[in-house]
């Protein structure tokens, strides 16, 4: 049988994931990678791509004529009708048509769209948001990534620019967030905001086991676990604070919306089992409409690291 | 020529808007009615609208033949697909079918929709908001309604009771709202929060111009309009307050969907003239990704009172 399989893969700032799906859909293949961290601007989008592609023919035994299609999630504000990188935040991709020269290269249809998006999405048609009509996602990890399906349709507003869930501003006199703008839930409640609070804590002399884990302004969720498994008190103080904050944003974004599902997804998420998600359940009705908050379900994401792997399959699956 | 008229209803807690409008979209006849306030449950919903269509075909002078359909905006969570009235908050309608009744008596189709939903249609279709896609609709009144028009469609998100955009939590400690909440926008920056604001300050011995104006816990446009006029110093605090809110949930707003365009309409902003925008303006981009807030429009309503209707007429027109 000729072309069956899907190459998908997960562009980060700093690894790229990539899967070979077989045409039930199963990963027959999968491959992780470290990339250069951006500001290379001599660095190819296509080469990063084209070579990874390569590795993963070259590695897994199918053959070029076996691919069917290839998928792409990757940071940034990219137009997926056009397969173009409009901007990304760690990668020196500006205005980037990326789709001609893939599809060029392989000779099949090549599909993009922006990483959190594209999550959301692999939980929609795969995982926890399955059969949803309206779904809210926030991916927690070094940032805070949002996406919405709204009327059974990924949704990404103006330009391709939604959904930047993490930065409704929630304390606008609060911590200055990457963005520019103080008290986005980013600032407040992803590693990054964690990391503020256990620096602040640290400089007050408090002793805590994050001490000596925070490399470059964000720290690895297995030493948060750790921190946690061992009540390690301004760990969880910080973990108290953020899911305070995500209660909130939450709160908001079920009355405004009105969605289905809400869910929760990333690293931190997933390696805390369900000590995140039950205190934001523990505080969340505090800011829902009741009868809002009556027909809207709030879960943990369910693909862990696959869920833009997922979402990658679903663009050419569904195309 | 038959069946060329189409009657617009506004149906508000205390008064109905009427309209009838012509082949070419003109409105040939008004009427305004007050309504008895809500709680009296044996007051029945088909009756209301039937005995003001009545007299809108009598008083205007057309035949019952000439009506093509008849369509209206009420407040509460209302399906608009079956024509069903799923709850009200001033009206006293519980899973009131009201379709069929309407229908029966006419002869014609019947549409209904929530008064905010259908009032930011409106302006979508016939008014500023004209020709976008994604579309924020704030109304300010005595309480605050929001409405949604995303990827070219009214959002009504799950089991219609999408957009309390006047829900999303500002201040989890703040003034208690009507619906339970603390902090709400509607707590903060509608006429009951600025209500809210007049009395906490005459009861601390306070002057201001807006003493005795307030009745049931809100107070009317035109007497705020000229406490501002007079440079009233609680009434321009209250209003700066409300507006400072306001910039800090579109600035959240437009992060989490990314628009094309925020619209605010309602009494108190129309009868301000451009105090309200100006001030909202002057302090939204404090709240917004600079590269999101670049491709969104921020404006004042262009339909006054008569959003709804025209929303109410594009249901027709777009059936």
């Amino acid at each position: 049988m000729a072309a069956e399989y899907n190459i998908c893969l997960d562009i980060g700032g700093t690894k790229i994931l990539g899967a070979i799906f077989d045409s039930k859909k199963k990963i027959i293949y999968r491959l992780k990678k470290k990339t250069k961290s951006g500001g290379d601007s001599a660095q190819n989008v296509e080469e990063v791509i084209i070579s990874v592609v390569d590795e993963m023919i070259k590695e897994s035994g199918i053959k070029k004529s076996q691919i069917n299609a290839i998928s792409a999630g990757a940071p940034g504000v990219i137009d997926s009708d056009a397969g173009i990188v409009l901007f990304s935040p760690n990668l020196p991709w500006r205005n980037y048509d990326i789709r001609t020269p893939i599809e060029k290269k392989f000779g099949v249809p090549f599909y993009i769209g922006n990483d959190v998006n594209v999550g959301v999405l692999g939980e929609w048609k795969y995982g926890v948001a399955k059969g949803y009509k309206n779904v809210v996602g926030y991916f927690v990890g070094t940032g805070m990534g949002g996406g919405l399906i709204l009327d059974g349709k990924m949704f990404t507003g103006n330009k391709f620019k939604g959904a930047e869930l993490g930065h409704m501003v929630l304390e606008p006199e609060g911590p200055l967030c990457g963005c520019g703008q103080r008290g986005c839930l980013e600032a407040l409640s992803s590693k990054k905001g964690m990391t503020s609070y256990f620096q602040q804590q640290i400089s007050r002399g408090r002793k805590t086991m994050m001490d000596g884990q925070i490399v470059n302004g964000t720290f690895k969720s297995k030493a948060l676990k750790k921190a946690l498994a061992e009540k390690d008190a301004v760990a969880t103080e910080a973990v108290d604070r953020a899911c305070h904050y995500l209660a909130i944003a939450t709160g908001s974004i079920i009355n405004a919306i009105s969605p289905d599902i809400v869910i929760y997804g990333g690293g931190i998420i997933e390696s805390s089992g369900d000590v995140f998600l039950e205190k934001i359940l523990a505080e969340v009705d505090r800011y829902c409409m009741p009868s809002i908050r009556d027909t809207v379900e709030i879960k943990n994401a369910a693909l862990g690291d696959d869920s833009v792997l997922y979402g990658a399959l679903s663009m050419i699956v569904d195309k």
